[in-house]
């Protein structure tokens, strides 16, 4: 075990399947602030769709490396609150702090960053105060509590608990390049405009010689079924195609993309995200 | 009158039903931070359903106490404003400090945690510079304006106005216990998962010697219709149920809370909340 | 060229069409408390229609100048990323800057604060470091980096880049008084209570010498063609009409409105705004 030298920036963001409409997320935030207002309080999301832990994954890697090291993250999309799933502290090996059930909610962080060390959250020391009568909500009494403790530097990393050497990790399919060919999967949609975006990196265009202007022949298969096929230009911006036309381009997590200027891909074509859902671009 | 020693901590919770579409919860913050950018602010949440008090009411309730006292609450749901209902600061039990208007917002505050002190909000000193001639955004005009007077320590608690002896409650249905059967309503909905929460204290089941792992048989009645009766077990967390089955459980404040797990209890059922709708747990 | 003398007050205020699913606005929130953790960071709203920039130069006008000068507004709606509009950075008469691309968003700025100074935002400083790659997130990558440069005090606004003397605006309908008459647009809705706001200001009304009590025919019409036409009471607020009837009252930004007490008038008469759409209030 090397000594980890984690310091705390007093920064916390919070993550959760909770929404806004009710007071779950203020009393997170209340938990945080009465362990010490010397923290700042942000959130990258709460409308991660109820109970989905490969959202969750996603959007912290989406988000996270923007914050800057020592940033502590409180991520609680947690279908097993109550059960024996474990409670764990991850230090990234990019600096951040992630406080989070041990469900798969690391797993694309662990996959683009990096996991410096695990440690498993343990007892009272890491509960609110009073609330050990109350089981169905850790985002406050355990999550909020002890990632404040963290950003406060009232706690050390390592005081957290013990080092986990296993942790969950969900399945991710690797993309894959052969030729002027890339394969891969379809990540997530950008939920505002409904473009599809992939977990093709932008270096295997460079890598195949693939400039802007060029053209694919885009293929979309779910459950081995294809669904889409079209040919489409690789474009620098949307503006460079018509108001309803498609094209491909590089995202803002530099991964290939498609999208409608002015549409909604995901809607017209009926395309979804995730398991069974596959991407193919051909230069043509 | 005793001689109140409220101290503030330079934070403030808003809560509202004005949504985050337009720029009213921005106009709020604004007058907030120009009173004085020491304080701290954050949301209770914005979305009670449009001029819903009694929400209102049982949200503050839901998530007040977990922030440390000191914390100054503006609160405004608030279907009379321009007409002649008093505007109000007050002292709770618990060292809080709630910003409304009379309309029964403190009504689940009053019977749960307690006041120590109202005082009504007068004169032009407690109304945004200028705002004479704004009548229906009383919200921006004078209690973020008076609660940033409040939360800053620009104005005391016994400077904002005389002491008011009497204010607007809502009507609240007690829990009761007889024996083996407790009685109680149905307080609200768990927005996110469609749980039921009732207003019968986990403390009940402690005197009735009702362990976890217990059986229930739940009914529910709508004005005095029977709509909804089978046997429950007394779990400890949802997943001690298979997915899709019902359960009873303690929720994260303490009460009593009826949920399918991974699915909507008052979807599921057509359970509705507030006043009508009564719940009886008899042990099985 | 007057020189500026704009003394930033450490805070920003983000303004999108965003939404708040996914992780951009995270992302936005990231890149500037990166930059600096000394400024506060706040919203406008994320939930303006997409590309609907006519609302966003609304929303700003309507939320700005609640916020002290000194404050920092990134407002992004911002159809033609990509393509060669400029990014500007405006100082307001009132003291507040504004960093967004150039296209309309600052239209009702311009109109009822006035423009001091417009900069183009250029070259590399002005653009988060490593984001070079990318097109299509210029929101993090320029605006909430640029922002924070100008909240922080990292960058004056004199070095954001050359003075620009012209640039986009929008096409607004002026409102008119001809006696006791008054014509006028419907800019928005108040979208929670579907209320119509008018460009008409109450000044219009102290200047005809019509004072509240006073009743107007009220006529509605969409592209010439008249689709509303009754007589309303001109109140003081909601609460002096019954619950369901309309009513004409002067809104928080001190324009003529139309609304139903506890009701939705947009809805109910299927009134829209923007382009098109004209109001009248006669003196009856």
């Amino acid at each position: 075990m090397t000594e980890t030298t984690w310091t705390s920036r007093r920064c916390m963001v919070f993550m959760s399947d909770f929404g806004r409409v009710d007071g779950a997320v203020s009393a997170m935030y209340a938990v945080a602030d009465a362990v010490s207002p010397e923290i700042r309080l942000y959130d990258l999301t709460h409308e991660i769709p109820q109970f989905d832990i490969w959202s969750a994954s996603y959007r912290l890697m989406q988000a996270m490396t923007y914050w800057a090291p020592g940033t502590v993250f409180v991520c609680v999309v947690d279908p097993g609150v109550g059960s024996s799933r474990k409670s764990i502290a991850v230090l990234t090996d990019s600096g951040h702090l992630i406080v989070t059930p041990d469900n798969g909610t690391i797993t694309h962080i662990a996959r683009t960053v990096g996991i410096t060390e695990i440690r498993e959250i343990e007892g009272d020391k890491n509960r609110l105060k009073g609330s050990q009568k109350s089981y169905t909500f850790q985002g406050r009494d355990v999550y909020a509590y002890t990632g404040a403790l963290l950003a406060s530097g009232k706690e050390s990393f390592e005081d957290v608990g013990p080092v986990l050497e296993n942790y969950v990790k969900l399945d991710v399919i690797a993309p894959e390049i052969h030729g002027k060919k890339l394969f891969g999967a379809i990540d997530i949609l950008d939920t505002r405009y409904g473009s599809l975006w992939t977990n093709i990196p932008e270096s295997f265009l460079e890598e195949a010689g693939i400039p802007v202007g060029s053209r694919f022949r885009v293929t979309i298969s779910h459950e081995g079924l294809t669904v889409y096929g079209y040919e489409l230009a690789y474009c620098k911006s949307f503006s460079e195609v018509a108001k309803g036309e498609s094209l491909v381009y590089v995202n803002s997590l530099l991964n290939l993309a498609v999208a409608v200027n002015k549409g909604d891909f995901a809607s017209l074509y009926r395309i979804g995200t995730g398991e069974g859902w596959k991407i193919a671009f051909e230069l043509i």
